[in-house]
């Protein structure tokens, strides 16, 4: 089920060594718009004030009206543990120096339960399989994108709302846009991987016709043609392009700059609209750019300017998918630096989301994650004494990238024959790693890796390594874990998700909520035999992998 | 703050390889006793109906009326982190061949959150401290047994139940009863291996004199005398011999037998009572000799009839903690299958209680952990390549014995000279963990482990990790790790523990449903100078650590 290419090299442009920001930023997000559509809401919302027995036993319930459309922002924390939860929270609170009562992080107070997260085909799930659950609330197996375990497409929660109640869509991630858990929402696919199909459907190429408003992430190789005149990268086997296919056949607009994403206007905002910032995965938040990049949370922020106002204008609702795609790949990656800073700035994103829910009474965030990566565990013992009860988040603070952009630097390093010891020990394990006394057997391991033979992806971990056995992080596996995943939920009606769910549980929710009607799109999918045919052959896909770059999934 | 004595050697009995049973027992248990008690008690609670909001949507509600008296039954799962629910429940329902739908545990159905660990010296906690933010309400340090951070006792929920309502109190553990948990709701010593102190002051020797008045679990060596005529184990350093002080000095039945557990008139019990089954710790479940020791759930269903009873006569109600305490231990051991067997007893004493709840309308039961032990996952990297996606269950079923036991055994047999190969992987590896295909290097750390120095913990976890690897169940350490762990509670009131909390909002939970004052009973315990010096002065102690025979803390 596994499907990293741990041969592969990374193309994407490694950042530089930065700086830790000095605090995390949620505390200081201001949404200043959402703070004025409140006061207009709330003033307006209490006029049709209804006193419910459901709410009066929930936390910060908002205030309850009958909705004249509803909202649902589905947001999906990936390879995202209980662990991951406290690590962050433990961090965050020694980072502030807050006592233990006073640190809790955003999720901790929408926390509601569990949800139990085995497939179809196996007891530990992947991704795939996991935000299947979620869109077409079935179990299916590991791999499967809004497909059946008979391979056969299933209608998904977006999808139904966009078809049945005319809502409009939308999916914000760190990942490629064509990556399992956005993919899973908008196409329908038997295997993962079949990235470039996946783009296809994604831009309208279905029986159902184009069911996604807005995109924003990475993910442009999947879309450009395989042309050896373009400087881009492409993914793909063919020659299509599909963002000229998408403006030309399905009236998109398509960004690839944040120069563009920052001049839209979010009011009078072109839908369907697309903004595609990398050519395979955004950068980590520990190695962003602000200037290439923004973080989820200014994507979402503007993603709900754009969805409320043109929602309003419409007279209906939304369905927002948003994903903290790369927790996940930073638990693979066992990196508990880029791990912890994935994970906070997801909780800047919930900060934003649920002062929207405050705003707009008539939606409901649901958060979880699809599955446990890493076997993340905050304590570990190194060696065969004895464990202290103890870790070290000065450790992980003195870290200032990924070991995955370190590992690039040391790639790099090697072509270009400047992979020496002081470079190593200096530049990326002294100032990226914030170690000073790395041993020689962790130098020794990365200076010889080139000619070891070993993947990419294994140097990531030996970076990764020299911190986490420091910071006493513990890690069992480079893939994922069967462990119940936390639920958090926020809005009316949420209190139904209290307790312990199966996952396609939190799909039926979605359903009940918005009414939606999945059979039917279930029956409208498999009526066109040529899109039945795509989901199950992956003959006809096999070329399209064979050049296709990807990593960490 | 760890204090496993890793050179010590078992002294307990091992037991013989034995069978697991062919299927969890809870839910073939039936508690007829509780089901005739619930159809009065439902009857007459019908008529005292009392419709409240609070209860129309949480799973499960008893029916509710004003009580006359009100128990609180406490259950601490120890080291049982939410990966060890995952594992117990995916077990099951693989053994049971169940739908992952249809596989619940008794204590899923009552999931209301999570509890935050963290102690005052530490982010990750020791069951000592854990046990005393439950029992005092307030956070202290690692190893502090009922007192604050400066060392001062402070008031349980116990003592307040005792001395305020005049309640009936109970403690029953798998552990020694003077085991960390146990003690600090019962005791008041600055370090939790004071336990010959921590027995004199169960027994009654507080300034607030005796304030429980029911027992059961192992430990008789911390009350036995220190003398060489005794063919009995003392933990003591003196001649004290505490079970005939408690049966003088403070009225306690005491019993030291099954036979005599078996023999208590539940409905006209003399209390104070106490049963102590074992010199040490009580078996593991899957080595349990029913004949000599009683099963947890075994214990719980008798402490339950005997305070329902005595307490109707009282007409006050009870404050009862029940702790798998050895669920703890076998991850300690990286013992995966016992501590699975551990968890699933569990799950059968909250089968139980949640009857005995359903029959007791005035009755909350809480279920949580101190913290999770192990670093266990569920899903394991064996080796340098990328996992597959799954575990194994069949390979945890295939195990008959703890691997503390077959260590006792091999130890025994490296005694006796007898410690051949053939009896190494015949009886212990093929029949005790159900392993054929043990390696040369497995086998050869086991042989080599007399001459290597090592301590017996260290072979137990040679056992261990060729059952774990097999099954692809992960841990990261000997020792405790500070993931939140899972909440779970049923009963009126419990709506307040829904979400995430800190571990001392459970100890306010139960002053606040009780109507406790503890800091009345901290003034009592500190207005005793003697009681003061002993918890702080470790020097009185010393001597009496001298020969203390313990493991697994």
């Amino acid at each position: 089920m596994a499907n990293r290419n741990y041969n592969s090299i990374p193309t994407q442009e490694e950042p530089s060594v930065n700086e830790i920001p000095a605090k995390p930023k949620f505390f200081e997000q201001k949404t200043k718009k959402h703070r004025a559509i409140a006061a207009v809401v709330v003033s307006v919302a209490a006029a049709l004030l209804v006193t419910s027995a459901a709410f009066l036993f929930t936390k910060e319930e908002p205030v309850v009206h009958e909705p004249a459309k509803r909202n649902v922002i589905m947001m999906i924390s990936d390879g995202f543990g209980p662990a991951s939860e406290t690590f962050a929270r433990q961090y965050y609170q020694w980072h502030e120096k807050l006592a233990p009562q006073a640190a809790m992080l955003p999720l901790d107070e929408i926390h509601v339960g569990h949800s139990r997260t085995q497939s179809s085909s196996s007891l530990v799930t992947d991704s795939a399989a996991g935000a299947t659950a979620f869109a077409c609330a079935l179990k299916s197996y590991n791999g499967a994108i809004g497909v059946d375990p008979e391979k056969r497409p299933c209608g998904t929660v977006l999808e139904s709302a966009k078809l049945h109640h005319d809502m409009l869509t939308g999916l914000v991630v760190t990942s490629r846009v064509t990556h399992a858990t956005p993919a899973s929402f908008s196409a329908h696919v038997a295997w993962r991987d079949w990235e470039p199909l996946i783009a296809e459907h994604q831009i309208g190429y279905t029986p159902l016709g184009r069911t996604v408003d807005l995109m924003f992430g990475g993910g442009s190789c999947e879309f450009l043609p395989n042309v050896t005149e373009s400087n881009e990268i492409s993914c793909r086997a063919d020659q299509r392009d599909l963002f000229q296919e998408a403006k030309d056949n399905f009236g998109w607009t398509v960004h690839r700059t944040r120069k563009e994403f920052d001049a839209i206007d979010t009011h009078h905002a072109h839908l369907p609209l697309m903004t595609v910032f990398t050519p395979q995965h955004m950068s980590y938040e520990i190695d962003r750019k602000p200037a290439i990049e923004p973080a989820l949370h200014e994507m979402t922020e503007k993603a709900l300017d754009i969805l409320l106002h043109a929602s309003k204008e419409a007279d209906k609702g939304f369905f927002l998918m948003i994903e903290g795609s790369r927790i996940d790949m930073a638990a693979h990656s066992n990196d508990a630096a880029t791990h912890v800073h994935e994970i906070l700035e997801y909780h800047r994103t919930v900060e934003l989301v649920k002062e929207f829910v405050r705003a707009n009474p008539d939606t409901v965030v649901i958060s979880t994650s699809d599955h446990e990566t890493g076997g993340l565990t905050v304590g570990r013992q190194v060696g065969s004494d004895y464990p202290e009860y103890k870790w070290n988040p000065e450790v992980i603070q003195r870290v200032t990238n990924s070991s995955e952009a370190l590992a690039g630097m040391w790639y790099k390093a090697t072509v270009a024959e400047a992979a020496t010891t002081k470079f190593l020990k200096d530049t990326l394990v002294a100032d990226g790693l914030g170690v000073d006394d790395a041993t020689k057997e962790e130098l020794d391991r990365i200076l010889q890796w080139k000619d070891s033979g070993k993947s990419f992806e294994v140097l990531i971990t030996y970076f990764a390594d020299i911190v986490s056995r420091r910071a006493l992080i513990g890690f069992t596996t480079w893939g994922h874990t069967a462990v119940d995943v936390n639920l958090y939920a926020y809005g009316p009606g949420t209190e139904r998700l209290r307790g312990s769910h199966e996952n396609i549980e939190i799909g039926d929710f979605i359903v009940d909520f918005l009414g939606l009607d999945l059979d039917d799109i279930t029956k409208r999918l498999n009526a066109d035999d040529l899109l039945a045919i795509k989901a199950q052959d992956p003959e006809d896909y096999a070329q399209a992998m064979s050049n296709h770059q990807r990593f960490n999934d």
